[in-house]
């Protein structure tokens, strides 16, 4: 039987993803489950992570156009998911996702603006029915996530850019958690701890009433 | 009045590319058209030649699926068109491209026999209606471009796949090519010297048929 599953935490930067998984990780071990792959997108493949370089880097004299970064985001994604996710899986080994398609639906479709007909295709198109078992989104003001991002060095190409942007794609992230029962919404202005409290509970009644 | 066309030579490894597009950029000279940009693909622009690396090298304890080839190509593609190949065209440069999307539906569709759906969803995703005004295909048996292609030194990753792949590609070339009336079929199994003749011949009558 198998019964691994995929759980993503997703959020905007500085929200606490790295932190959290963290969490779900002591939970997840709380609970017997100690086989687990940690991954993060863009990224976890040595291309992957080549092209996670290309997007968040600066590119002095080119326009990086928003289709190309989508693009370059599902290629990095079909990597990982194909080497990496499934093959885990079906290994019974869980996976727990820094980061997975929600950011490109939250960012490249309401942060840039791309046509939700566009997103919907491309995502069929490179993933099929491939989705996370379990996502916590952590939600955060903007404001509140650069701050405590802009506390761990330099910002990257993406998290250059305006308040607007991230304030669209926090709101797609809302949409997106309102309409997909698999989605839990997590306030990441807590404090960690109360974060972590949070989180240990919801995977751990998760976990109890999918096994 | 924009009247500047974008031209693409297209056809299998060794088939002659380089070599056709000399002749092109002559008769163009010969017509009076001498603001030429010259491109190729995968490449030209920075970024697109680095994804052109991550397309061509091998990535050793990695598949690099299929679907991210795709994916790749279409990101270099769009950086292409967006920022050289548009901006070109409006300033009255005409363009020539070694190789454009009728690689990738040659490729990616024929060779890697990736579906027919796929292929144009993408392809609409990412270009819309954006299209070459001229295609010559330079149809040569895959034994011979090969062979002239070994003379150039060593077969990259895509080079090195079996003739089979090159058979299901050049068919779907064949295949395009008939449907499509702005692709004309030049037999590249002649000499150089009766290449030229016949790409002079074709381009000069089309431009003067169009002007
Ligand atoms: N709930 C929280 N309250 C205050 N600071 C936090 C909280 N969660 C994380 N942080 C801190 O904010 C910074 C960014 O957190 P991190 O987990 O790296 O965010 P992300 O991975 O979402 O970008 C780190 O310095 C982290 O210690
Ligand atoms: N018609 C031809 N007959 C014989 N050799 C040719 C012909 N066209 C090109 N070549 C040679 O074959 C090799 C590959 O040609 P090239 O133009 O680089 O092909 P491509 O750009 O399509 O890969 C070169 O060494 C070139 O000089
Ligand atoms: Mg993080
Ligand atoms: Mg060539």
């Amino acid at each position: 039987m198998k019964s691994a599953k995929f759980i993503v935490i997703e959020g905007l930067e500085g929200a606490g993803k790295s932190t959290a998984i963290r969490a779900v990780e002591q939970s997840l071990g709380n609970l017997g489950i100690s086989q687990i792959q940690k991954t993060r997108e863009p990224g976890g493949t040595e291309l992957a992570e080549k092209l996670r370089s290309l997007v968040k880097e600066e590119h002095p004299g080119e326009v990086l156009q928003d289709m190309t970064e989508l693009l370059l985001m599902y290629a990095a994604r079909v990597q990982l998911v194909e080497n990496i996710i499934k093959p885990a899986l079906e290994n019974d080994v869980w996976v727990i996702g820094d980061r997975h398609d929600m950011s490109s639906q939250a960012y490249q479709g309401g942060g840039r603006q791309i046509a939700n007909e566009t997103m919907s295709l491309l995502k069929q198109t490179a993933l099929g029915c491939f989705r996370p078992n379990l996502t916590i989104y952590l939600d955060i003001e903007p404001k509140l996530g650069l701050e405590r991002a802009r506390g761990r060095g330099e910002l990257d190409r993406i998290e250059k850019m305006d308040l607007g942007f991230f304030e669209r794609t926090r709101q797609r992230y809302l949409e997106l958690a309102k309409e997909d029962d698999s989605v839990f919404i997590v306030d990441a202005s807590q404090s960690i701890a109360q974060v972590a409290e949070s989180i240990d509970k919801l995977v751990t009644d998760w976990v109890q009433k999918t096994q």
